[in-house]
């Protein structure tokens, strides 16, 4: 495996030439403006200000600050893979949506042979790259820029068509995504990284540490997450009062999982210690715990619940399940996304198809129909009438029961772990192809592979030799592997 | 005081674990939605684009930045305690916004034995919260988190209690918080850092410093508080004109602050050269200054020389002011809030209640009873059905004039102040309790206390022996003792 | 030169007082509230939320945040001048701000004897902040910040009469401000430069390089810019659909300049790896190149085409031209804002000339008059009448044919750059005068000279004597040249 070269210098404009041409061609064949962006649609009667630019732009640059800042600081927590997390990051982002905006498209927006684009195709696609962004992070450090945009070239397709299918024929209610985003995002990288294992870090490896700057760093790609994170769970939703829930309920969540991560982790800690990537990861966990049934009545002492709940078992699995899955299961999550996004996800589905089993007209009132909207009448069904004198926009629906759409929301979540489990397997053995610039064992979590680095990038450590004694042992060993490292991987690697 | 235990396994988790079962028992038995938010209360006349959501969340979204990143990164300033400032705020702030829903809730928002919540709600609660955070930072770097903790569980309900009182029966324009928000933030943390008086500081402490990064880092969160402060400042405004004038005039009063902070800081430089601190402080005072006359008719100029005002007073108090109330009063302001919080608020208070004796229906219409609205006519006064001609929304006022109106502003601030002090005072002996995992003086301002730390936390300091015999001898004595800590710190503190 | 003092700490408050007291009074003498935020103007038939502060603030805090947090951080990327980056950026925009507030209100919002203010004045402002910031780049690290509030001080007037000629007499299509804002801003800058040329710095500069975290933090100031920059490219345009379709054009030319600049940075790189100054740089191409005609019904494939265009000419100025310019031309810039504001601002006009020349009524419909005004007819054209039925807002326009329109283009596109040129030459004389405590060349690019820096600002170069043999021979000779200038410039420079 040493013997493959990881220089970019053609492998990666080639790869990236080629997917620009395609996508330029794609893009003058097939898409236009939807009519919301195209000036022959506006008339006398336009009212430019009721534009949907005005309801969907702001939740837009909340989303993008997140895709871009929050998931590039999180990610840049390992002390000689900065660049590598925020930058990959970057790159694997701006690929992911521009790919996504034009499947997505032929799946949502394709109509008299056109792909009508609007500020929601983005919103979409930028849902599309939060789930490549979420596998990402099962592989950092362990994959070159290449099988990254690889990766996001063969997810992005299979989401497209899992979120159609599950959309189109399941109609289920996931308004924050936790089943299409996270559950499909988690079971995808988990496939990855199981192909990909490699045995040479089964003890781990010598530069999977931070940096007290990339710790704090990564704190704030946690806080910019945080911060936003409503925007992401309420874009989807209806407008009006659904959004309004879906608001209070995603801080409610994230609020009550932050307190109980601090809690956990200072019970956990053998020193009774706060742990940063305690800090920076489990904090979340309730944004994605309440996804499943953010924008339904479920109150908001049980969003709390809801949060606590999912930071727990986010927590445990951090502790306990990722290192089984790495000894046993041949699975090393790198950043832990199976607990974040997986654990919580499941428990948020969960909850949410409690939420829909227990949902009737005393609780939502009439909206009860516009929420669940396949719960509406058919056609020719009497109470249609009457229903649509009280909400006057109401939709046809499939008159489906409580007990049923919660049958679907179950065949949703099992088809989505089956699609995205499978596909990730795949993915992983095309990743595996030569050419494609793998990192060798000792040169993951690396930034010197991939990227001209100043002198000082390991500065702190080439300077350890006069260190105290105090030092542990894999402290002074670490050292001591690095020097030698520097004197030989420029000859090597370059 | 040094063989108190500050390990947090137990104590920390105990604290958060019984607060977040009241937290979720309060929510199960009073909170539900406000009318924005609850389905029921939608109707086939409810346009749902007109729920309140649309014109709160924007600016809640705006202050949720400034107090977890804002705050975050400003509080990190120091070079041992980046995790410290950053993390304890992050903690700090969401468990004062979740307690202050439940407790604001209860004085402002229950009616028919519920307490009702919607992003306005989150708002309210986020003022509390930075209430709190102003506060925290006298106290920084010398309290435990669970001490940061009982102080947001004691400052939460006397704010929210002198809040209602002032709002109620003293009926005040503040429109900026400067008097509820910034005296009283400043009067409580003065009142705790006072009863915390840490002797063996007096002299300051070896790690009481900044890094290249962490000043950096600093100034980050200042410019995130720079950006979004004239959404603070106008998030309670009436709507529509007011909210304009309030955003115009906290742009113009910051701008006005920071340019005479910089020159100020360099005219206060022995060697003519800018201070970080100046920078990451001073810069906002003018923020500060305008608030209390945020949303009158002060004028542009006005707002101008408040926030050349306030910038002056501010760092003439950093200069003079702190280093006596140290020395003599026994108050160890940390990061100088007095002179932030304190001098600026009351300088607002004084241009707050000459804004209200010049006001008159000349200047500003008939919306004068708006603004004022405790000057518009009582029931039954002739003026009112004119003025209900000119201004159809308004509401029934007390019938105040000017005069009367200043004088309730004056007693505002005195019974802000006191309040606030005597809370302070109270809640600092509380703080001072056994089992709060005080630190001891010689691990303050030192992240090693409360975080796992990588191992390059102090590296640079580490590595100093090998400095040029230029240093200060100051600088030479602060290596040495930290190598020797170093040594020894892990086996007693861990 | 090197006898000059560099002591800010008469200079700078001498300057700042100065100037603020003549803000102070032009304030007072002529600033007024526009219609928007003055009380007197809301009547009874006033609509508080149709005020105009709900469509433009969230732009002009999307806007804030690339000026502050985005320059900010880009500015940032050099090792020893991070506070010179972040800070000077801080001040100098802030001056530029209010300066601009007034001279650009003479201009455009002067009636009656008063500027009108609004937050419509401050986006313009920020516009005008923008220009003075690129130009600072050119110049970045080797001004004090004195230089730079008079570069300021003089390029806003300058810039503020172009923009109102070229607006007022040539009329042009410039929504995202390819021709006013980025050609103007570039060529000042490298007049200024080429006066300020410094032979010393012919061969590079010691302290002329970046460290791991600077270059960190100058991607993140990168991803600021990047979020936030269709807020930018549609603040000015028409409201509805022109805004929708700026939006969509400058996030897809912000996509493809950001996949094609990562291929070209692998492929121009010798060893095959990506540069870091290239992902802060090159990435941002795509936002100048859509400017000219960001607005236009140009479809979505064209604002690819001109993203992946903008940024090869952008790559291949940096890795070329600038090295030329700065051997031959005597154009030392810094930042190479020739590439990415000069070449791809030209790219960008000469596609808006195209987009004008192509325009139709077959494409646009009969908004082709509101977009491009100056086409739609004079008074008396028989074609008015029909086209208010269908467009009842239109303004009267110049008739001009779209060749016309082109030409007009044409000229503004030379004028700009003569009149910026000149400018900036000019202002570089002003620049060059005696105490503007210009740097001396061996202490450019550090912060030592104008900020009291602590103790750990060069630290691991300081330890640099313990690195391995294997460094370069250049890194080598770095070294021992701070270390001596360490033993000297305290006494000398202080």
């Amino acid at each position: 495996m040493k013997k493959r070269s990881t220089n970019l210098r053609i492998k990666l404009p080639v790869f990236l030439f080629v997917t620009q041409v395609i996508f330029v061609a794609l893009y003058f064949a097939f898409v236009t403006y939807d009519e919301h962006a195209d000036a022959r649609f506006q008339t006398n009667q336009t009212n430019p200000m009721h534009n949907a630019i005005y309801k969907d732009y702001p939740i837009f640059t909340d989303i993008q600050v997140m895709i871009f800042l929050g998931f590039g600081c999180l990610l840049a927590f390992f002390r000689f893979y900065g660049y590598g997390g925020m930058v990959f990051n970057f790159l694997t982002a701006t690929f992911a949506i521009q790919w996504a905006i034009l499947v997505q498209g032929y799946f949502q927006f394709y109509h008299n042979g056109k792909i009508h684009l609007g500020v929601i195709n983005l919103i979409n696609a930028e849902f599309a790259c939060a789930v490549v962004l979420i596998s990402f992070g099962a592989v950092l450090g362990k994959t070159s820029p290449l099988q990254l945009l690889v990766m996001a070239l063969l997810e992005v397709p299979v989401f497209a068509v899992t979120e159609w299918m599950v959309l189109k024929y399941l109609r289920i209610n996931d308004a924050g995504g936790s089943i299409l985003i996270h559950l499909f995002a988690c079971y995808f990288g988990l496939g990855v990284t199981f192909v990909l294992y490699r045995s040479g870090l089964k003890e781990g490896h010598i530069k999977e540490n931070t940096s007290y700057h990339s710790d704090i760093l990564s704190v704030m790609g946690t806080l910019f997450l945080w911060v936003f994170w409503p925007s992401f769970n309420s874009a989807l939703t209806l407008k009006g009062d659904d959004q309004h829930r879906a608001i209070l309920h995603t801080f409610i969540g994230l609020s009550a999982s932050t307190l109980t991560a601090f809690a956990l982790s200072a019970m956990l800690n053998k020193n009774g210690k706060l742990t940063m990537a305690d800090i920076q990861n489990v904090t979340l966990a309730g944004g994605v715990t309440v996804g499943a049934s953010v924008d339904m009545m479920i109150s908001p002492a049980v969003a709390y619940v809801l949060g606590m709940l999912g930071c727990t078992a986010c927590m445990l699995g951090y502790k306990y399940l990722s290192p089984f899955l790495a000894r046993r299961c041949r699975i090393q999550d790198q950043c832990g996304i199976h607990n974040l996004h997986g654990l919580t996800g499941l428990i948020s589905c969960v909850a949410g198809i409690c939420a829909i089993l227990m949902a009737d007209e005393e609780v939502y009132g009439p909206s009860l129909y516009e929420i669940f909207s396949h719960r509406a009448p058919v056609e020719g069904d009497p109470k249609l009438l009457e229903l649509k004198m009280l909400v006057p926009g109401l939709q046809l629906g499939l008159g489906r029961t409580a007990q049923e759409q919660a049958l679907f929301q179950v065949a949703a979540v099992f088809s989505t772990i089956g699609l995205s489990a499978l596909g990730g397997i795949l993915t992983g053995y095309v990743l595996k192809l030569p050419y494609l610039a793998s990192p060798p064992d000792d040169l993951c979590f690396d930034d010197v592979l991939f990227f001209e680095v100043p002198a000082d990038y390991n500065a702190p450590l080439k300077h350890g030799n006069n260190m105290t004694s105090e030092d542990s042992p894999a402290l002074q060993h670490q050292r001591v592997f690095i020097q030698l490292m520097d004197n030989n991987e420029e000859s090597k690697w370059a």
